[in-house]
């Protein structure tokens, strides 16, 4: 199923004709109407674009950065007018000012398409009731899928997030299809319909859309496997105006992107320099048609590749691979490079353990360690004591192999870790605190 | 003015027959596609509504009451079948299961309309930029408003509700123009402006409008004052759709309904019997164009009046004034019907307190009391002890002469009294709590 056919499934040739055409429209227009492209574009020699020969040329365009964000903030990216913006978005940063996006109504309209197609290619039809446990308000993640799916005409149900009780009640009394929700969430929701009893029977939940932090297909399984369900993922951010940049297709190898409103580029996050297509590195992404904040080679710190293959799905747009991490959140240890994905996806599914983890980091005499805090299931557990070792030694070794590094497994009682609503904090990085 | 000039001002001649054939029209469309409405349309020889000859006939509908939502819950009322339901909204009730309202395409887009109509004619133009403080989520407030000013072309910023530092934040930092929250969170948020300690000046704060809850003209001329805005109320409720049946105009002297989407009447709430123009009951309402929930003859058990005396602002639709209360909020305190907004309209704008109180009720020796707990707005206060007696029982003598009968006020110490972001709880009522 396709909500726009024609453009999802255009031939590439034509895609990418299109594509340079407003690659070009994009760069005249930051450098006529944002002082902050005009600059850097002038500098990098590449003025308004009108040199622009074919889509490699876009390597000339100077990156933009979230520092450049934070040095723009609130306005400065802006391309429209106010008068033409109708609405504001913002991400809370961890540290002081948001960052935020500018909409006209010509961008809710596009941003509403993308999400529409990550939905229907999730299996979403107008027939479809859906809870959207997304926390409301100035986080992209709500409002994007609320009028994507609307656009599709699904029942759309603005759940916000929190209140487990009350949202297993909606599944319930209003014969719930679907779900709307962070992967950790969603799995925090499951084990809680686990555990309330009801039969899935009682339910109607038949798929999940979910989004705004990496799902390991690990995790995914447990989600689809407790609450009998299909699921999606997809892909997005609030730097390239939120979800629906790209999203599974029902292969669920790689997810396109909405190729028509975006540039995907893969780079070395070291060098910059753009890497061939296969290739492992940073996601940098150009925005092809948004007036309220065109982004030009935007680092993106995701870690993936990109796949131009056809896809036996019949869409046309280019893929990419589950983001195996951020650059942001590598961890450095002893000189290894460790994704907190890689550590989850060992994690979910063993017995006896909830979904809560955390990473502890420490400095001991001058060496790096790493324990995993992993939360038991049942707080009767840590009594049996014999089987638990075992689970922990079989955790350590699988850990080593798939990390190659030594770390510490530490099991601690049931709701003793922090919760997160949104996206988890799963990092504690105690190295240059002082040693206890 | 205006959003839609020619409806706002059509002359009533032709506002009432197109209200007489929408009334017919929906009286039929329930009967045909409500079971719960057939049934009592039948037993009070309605039927289908075609032997409906005038606007009073409306008289011969039966009541649907707040029970009624409630035995029919979640889906009993829908007129529509779920394909044809893009939204679901609800809320929570004080007790067990909530509210529930469904939404067609259409009706999404009248109730628009009439948010876009209340905000226009409180100062909205394409040009502002408004933050929208109401809880995001299941509640209408926010995503009512959220949709009737992005219909308006401003720039919606959609903060939802807490947070009061970021809230300021974004007042500053992003130029808003115009504040959406309930009058009990824009004191609040107008105190901590005051606060704050910024000149008035680096806001470009203008206007308000404000809902949900009543707002008194005293708490109004606080919040205008602290803000330096001009504050527009609006009025309605999940049972009809959300915030949008009626608002101020520039006159501010009663709320115009929205005519040609709600037929309005007040009865009195004992009989039941429709009042003569200009009669203080309770208001009923029917809706003209609903098509997921159609409701006839919804009893609001709010308190107010109806006018269709011509307004000089150029509107023809009849205007309600002020709610005085709801028939819930009513305390009959030794045979004396006493609304919460009489107490508040004598506290607010009196020196050294705060924005919160909290009304307790007690039943000693068979004889009612009445507890008015008001928080000072400064710890240091209570010392001042001679000027607070006075001012004590200066608010006894304005709230026994208001209200005819004596009451207790007792002042607290700030932040000891529960605070409420939505809708304020403000009464205790412990007349039937054994006596301490
Ligand atoms: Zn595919
Ligand atoms: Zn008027």
């Amino acid at each position: 199923m396709f909500f726009q056919k024609e453009i999802e499934t255009m031939p590439r040739k034509e895609l990418e004709a299109l594509q340079l055409a407003k690659l070009k429209e994009t760069v005249a227009y930051c450098y006529n109407k944002v002082p902050f492209y005009h600059q850097k574009l002038t500098e990098a020699g590449v003025g308004d674009g009108s040199r622009i020969r074919q889509l490699s040329d876009v390597q000339y365009i100077p990156f933009t950065t979230k520092e450049d964000f934070r040095n723009n903030y609130p306005f400065g990216l802006n391309a429209a007018p106010m008068k033409d913006i109708v609405r504001i978005h913002a991400s809370s940063g961890t540290t002081g000012k948001p960052t935020v996006g500018v909409y006209t109504k010509k961008d809710i309209d596009v941003w509403s398409d993308c999400v529409a197609r990550v939905a229907v290619a999730g299996g979403v039809t107008d027939e479809d009731i859906i809870q959207i446990s997304f926390g409301y308000g100035l986080f992209t993640g709500a409002l994007g899928l609320h009028f994507g799916l609307e656009k599709i005409g699904a029942t759309v149900i603005p759940a916000s997030s929190g209140n487990t009780e009350k949202q297993m009640m909606m599944f319930r009394d209003f014969g719930v299809t679907g779900l709307v929700a962070t992967p950790s969430y969603a799995l925090y929701l499951s084990e809680a319909v686990k555990e309330a009893g009801y039969p899935l029977s009682d339910y109607s939940l038949r798929l999940g859309i979910l989004g705004s932090e990496p799902c390991t297909p690990e995790m995914r399984a447990q989600i689809e496997a407790n609450l009998g369900i299909y699921v999606s993922d997809n892909y997005g951010m609030t730097e390239l105006g939120g979800p629906g940049v790209s999203g599974d297709c029902p292969e669920r190898d790689g997810m396109h992107f909405a190729e028509d409103h975006f540039l995907p580029e893969i780079i070395d996050s070291a060098t910059g320099e753009r890497l061939r297509e296969g290739g492992k590195g940073e996601l940098v992404v150009t925005t092809l048609s948004r007036q309220g904040m065109p982004v030009l080679r935007y680092r993106t710190k995701d870690i993936t590749s990109i796949t131009y293959e056809p896809c036996p799905c019949g869409r046309t747009h280019a893929r990419m691979s589950k983001t195996a991490g951020r650059t942001d959140d590598m961890m450095i240890i002893k000189g290894v490079n460790v994704f907190p994905t890689q550590i989850e996806s060992v994690l979910v599914g063993m017995p006896y353990i909830g979904p809560h983890y955390q990473i502890v980091l420490r400095r001991v005499n001058f060496r790096d360690t790493l324990e995993i805090r992993v939360e038991l299931a049942d707080a009767e557990l840590l009594e049996r004591y014999q089987e638990l070792q075992e689970l922990q030694r079989s955790m350590h070794d699988r850990l080593k192999s798939v990390l190659g590094l030594e770390a510490k497994v530490t099991l601690v009682q049931p709701k003793t870790l922090e919760r997160f609503q949104g996206k988890a904090k799963r990092i504690l990085d105690l190295r240059n605190e002082p040693q206890a």
